[in-house]
């Protein structure tokens, strides 16, 4: 691997999972932290050409304006992360990076995120969805160029959108920008722009959040126009990544899952947008589903997300699953997780970074299922078990190996 | 498949487990339970020509003296199990299993299972090896005769027994047999005679327990000599199975597992033999283990076993997993496992049998890999994870569907 | 005491709570089971003279069509509860029960409680208020007359109503009376009716659900012009009396109480008329309200409810607790009950009409405040914390002694 | 209150608890921090005119050779404690409780205690018992002239020693003084010799932990000769702070608790201690016998310790209570206490420091059973419930209200 430098372009630059990649990023570059919890760093994966973590510049787009000092000295505030001392380490890095955040868009995002946005975002709203989408790339672009950057890849870390109704059907990309073109509203929403003016500049496009982003026909149609790799949708980092890790047993061992609850209490921003019943619900479905495709039946579920406002950005899931056993004996599993929810997706942000850029060195192009461990609801595939998920990661590391 | 009759012979006959397999199997001859919690009737397995449920037939070895009838009015009283309806409606058929009973051996079972002992089986102390071994496989063979089995396969479901210090080493079943000839006292624990009379009678056998059974070099070559399958240790129901699950979700997202505490409380018989300090360290180093091999570094591990005597049959489980994910950041996984031992472990008694009665018409000999997803410690086999385990058993019914 | 018969009528007789009351009572009379879980089988009670168990008969109404006999069954499948064998011994005096249940009514109960009601129940709703309350209270009288009773108390134990809006607000009976001949439309729910009828003839009230029952100025003028007993409102029987117990913990600790939230999750009738929001609503203040009184404070708070099928009539309930201590340091206290519903419910039923009847035997009237440990929202009493109103009952029970 | 200065004399002095207790009163004294914790700021005691936390210096025994900023460090490390802006603020003040710091006594505390003793800890063991409790007596003593102190009170806050064999049975100090003087090894734990060190100077002594202190007839005869106040032992935190409350219901309900498990893991040196299975006894016993006090019958009980060093201060109990309700039904409790042991017993010791400088001030002498709340083994007192003793606290301060 070459020394040249790469570009980490966030879709909600400041906010919580932004903010600790970014200062997680710093901390190993300046060997304060070692690389615990990457996956990218795991010994299977060390033999791959994977760029260098000194390597990688962040820049991005945010509707709200604030700093990463503020951010951190928040995120210890609330939920004791980082330290004082290490913060203080990593600031002078991080106001470099403050540099790099330009003004995003609330097109379609909902009230309540809208409720959060700077003056400077507000203004956004009266902008034409063509000019959104080119301001958008530009952004990116000129982020590049001033960074004599090698590639930049662009990823969504932004709170969750409510879902959009009227989102047009059209299979190809050149029918979707008509209608962009067209309507006086834009029929897309912000994750959407956001995946779009990405392309556009040719960067390969990640979508973190269960938002639409570029799961779309249309979009993988240009996607694959414009020769840029993406996926998505939402990091799968705590309650349903342990569903996906659990749920195999109870099919394998003929355990009859007769319902499953899960109560989620945290206290982070992405909280409080989500006790908007609107965007809730894209949240939930995307926790829910994997469990009728693991299962091969529906048990009775339950899944609630509620905003505990002293949890900051510790999350606690407790699931109570009550399954039947031999000769119907009714027996039950609870867990309690307890993870912060910023310090599980961070690293996730950066392997994902870091595993796309070395896919899109080989040249290769569109949804990119070896990455279907990451997510909630993978693009491209059908396969609900974490494990098997995995399988394909360590699949795609033998054809990078063996290429 | 033919209807045939096949002999399920259990050592430990009318301990819970076995009174549990026993009672399930007549329930589903009846057609008063169905097949929830059995492995092998899972639709994957469908087209195996597995045996019918109906085929099979019930004999084994017990040094206790008690019936079907009160072993399964007892698990009701204790543990709330089967209910009085079902139990009066299968008593006939446990009927005829009772007397397919034999007295097994208190050879070198450690102090606390000879304490549970009936006068008779007392008195097998005094039988020499060669003759405790003979008189167990003509038990066997017997049975066989008598109901004019096509086939017999032999599983310990029997309490844990204490480690045998100065087992004999020696990779040949020639030299061992010496050994057996010659000392006055088994060098054997009890575990090995049933293995080795059940191999001399050419009955596969199963070991679901801690305890030695075949595990030895020389008891393989005697099962390679007169061509059977055999297979253990330790069915994997509970806690242990938890682990082969969740561990692996630790590593492969390089989060650093800094310890894992698991006490187990329960109020079986088995509970019972394993408040003996004496039996419990061979159980105790058969749940943890694992843990070393999956996440290739050692965390501080604690594994309690307490005899818990309200619980009955009922074992509950608390784990208490402390990981440290990025940037340091310590995070918790806790879990309870409500399960009834008996109940998770009755049907895979059935499935091994079932699958092993499948393996031996194919004509193979040796230690059956592919049913190493059963097992805390699999024999034969250096994978811990579950699903990996789960592959080699899917992986045989591919080779078993193509032959 | 004397042998004389006495009475229980339930509102709600073929629920789970009064079936569990009705067997429970049955099997103790018949020595079948032990006095566990009954406050008033406590030694420090035993020198009151209460009534003996063999002195009571039940009766009630309902609005569903069923019997005992179908009801134990019901409990028996959906939650493990009795056994058959049980069952089979009390039957006989059940049925003697079920003779006493009569037809009660649908005035105001929401729509969620009449699709559950029998065809016969459903022509109350076109009798008026007055006749209502006449022919409940005939059914009452007739009661006692038929089985020669030296009393009767009438306690509610039927699902949760809808909070009621435009309640009319008077002190008098005799104004809510004149209200209730003039109004068309009866402005009281059904459990205010039942009250009324009760009291009208002359017999102790007491409302074991969060219903309004007897809880108006107005129908406490009625008990005390007609010198009758009355309390409520609500069986204090699971997470709720958890927090009462805890709660004062935390206060006594000067620990400040950050959040507390609380998932409750079953499956039994109670839990699908919980369902329907409007019923909820009643139900989650009553649980929700006495932190603030305990704590001088209102911590963030979370109370769900939720129908799981599977769970029957057990209930579990997740607490979560967040609290900060010494320089600000957070902690948590989590907790899991499981319990039965009816089991927790049924013998505080019993407690309840054993002590209200030694109660009027002293001869005095009004609002029984010294049973406020009974109940989640007790009447007469701002003391929130459960040790202090258990001390009312001792201070009562030495009232009694030395009277 | 006058602003006179008043000594605290920490034996442990720069243990975890004494150092959180230290960097707590430094932080309350500079405003930093608030009193959340502190049960003498409750508002039910602001006018008993208690010393205002101004006044108090901080003082010391100690067997370690460290200092309070390293301490407040090492906590920081491990468990997360203050936070490094904290630290800086109060270090300056902490460095001057360092000098009042002295050499305590390896006499009796048992090799795990002696292994972390410092080179001149380890001379005290050449020291006659004599002597080594003139020393003791001294060092309080000039603590008191040097800073001119109007009290000082002392307290107990060491790791557990072993229990001592052959503790001389005498009712009258100078029966055991003649002892100490006679015998050439000292008959009396290290505790012991502080608390009539502490005596002989005229000092209150507290003892908070599970050792013997005080708590032996000669030494009360000793308080009452000298006029001085003692109390103790083992404060009352966390798990068993839960069994004094919760059990109180079982018994109130009268369920039947069939077994009651509780397992402790925590990582601190108190841990490292205990992991000494000697050393345990005494703490074990001191969390257990209070359930047959409180239920009247002894039901099973476990109670595991376990030294998890990732764990560091914060100590998680489990506990699992299994009870019997109405017709046998059996039941379960379970709760996750999460707690910080230096954060929960830090406040308290600085309570019961307060209220013993504000006893002594109004001249009483012997036991102080009104401060059997913060104890697990409250001396002079029967009554094992938490609320009844919490009752005795509020009599007192009636008490001294209207003195």
């Amino acid at each position: 691997m070459s020394s040249e430098k790469i570009g980490i372009w966030l879709i909600g630059a400041w906010g919580g999972v932004a903010t600790t990649a970014a200062a997680g990023l710093v901390a190993i570059q300046k060997k304060l932290q070692n690389e615990t919890g990457l996956v990218s760093a795991r010994p299977e994966f060390s033999d791959l050409d994977l760029a260098d973590w000194s390597q990688f510049v962040i820049g991005g787009h945010e509707i709200r304006k604030t700093s990463y000092e503020a951010e951190t000295n928040q995120l210890l505030k609330t939920s004791e992360l980082f330290g004082e001392k290490l913060i203080s380490e990593i600031v002078p890095e991080l106001k470099k990076f403050d540099k790099n955040i330009r003004t995003g868009t609330l097109l379609n995002v909902g009230e309540t995120i809208e409720s959060l946005a700077s003056s400077e975002a507000v203004k956004t709203k009266k902008e034409s969805t063509q000019n959104t989408i080119e301001r958008l790339k530009s952004d990116m672009q000129e982020f590049q160029k001033e960074h004599n950057l090698s590639q930049v890849i662009v990823i969504n870390v932004s709170s969750t959108e409510p879902p959009l109704e009227n989102v047009p059907e059209c299979d190809c990309w050149n029918d979707m920008e008509k209608l962009l073109n067209d309507q006086k509203e834009s029929p897309l929403p912000a994750s959407s722009l956001y995946a779009i003016a990405s392309m556009k500049a040719g960067f390969p496009f990640l979508n973190f959040t269960p938002s639409v982003g570029s799961n779309l026909p249309a979009l993988n149609n240009l996607a694959e126009q414009n020769n840029v790799l993406h996926m998505g949708r939402d990091g799968k980092t705590g309650e349903t990544l342990m569903k996906s890790i659990l749920a195999p047993m109870f099919a394998d061992r003929n355990l009859n899952v007769m319902s499953w609850v899960g109560h989620n209490i945290f206290g982070n921003m992405d909280g409080k947008v989500l006790d908007d019943p609107i965007n809730k619900a894209n949240k939930v479905h995307s926790k829910d589903h994997l469990l009728t495709e693991i299962l091969g039946y529906k048990p009775q579920t339950l899944v609630s997300i509620e905003y505990i406002e002293s949890m900051g950005d510790w999350k606690t899931a407790w699931d109570h699953i009550h399954f039947q056993g031999f000769m119907g004996t009714k027996m039950s599993l609870q867990f309690t997780w307890q993870g912060c929810d910023s310090i599980l997706a961070a690293p996730l942000v950066l392997d994902l970074v870091r595993f796309t850029e070395r896919e899109a060195r080989r040249g290769t192009t569109g949804v990119m299922t070896f990455l279907s461990s990451f997510f909630k609801s993978p693009m491209g595939t059908e396969e609900p078990e974490f494990h098997s998920q995995y399988a394909l990661l360590r699949a795609w590391a033998e054809d990078v190996r063996n290429a």
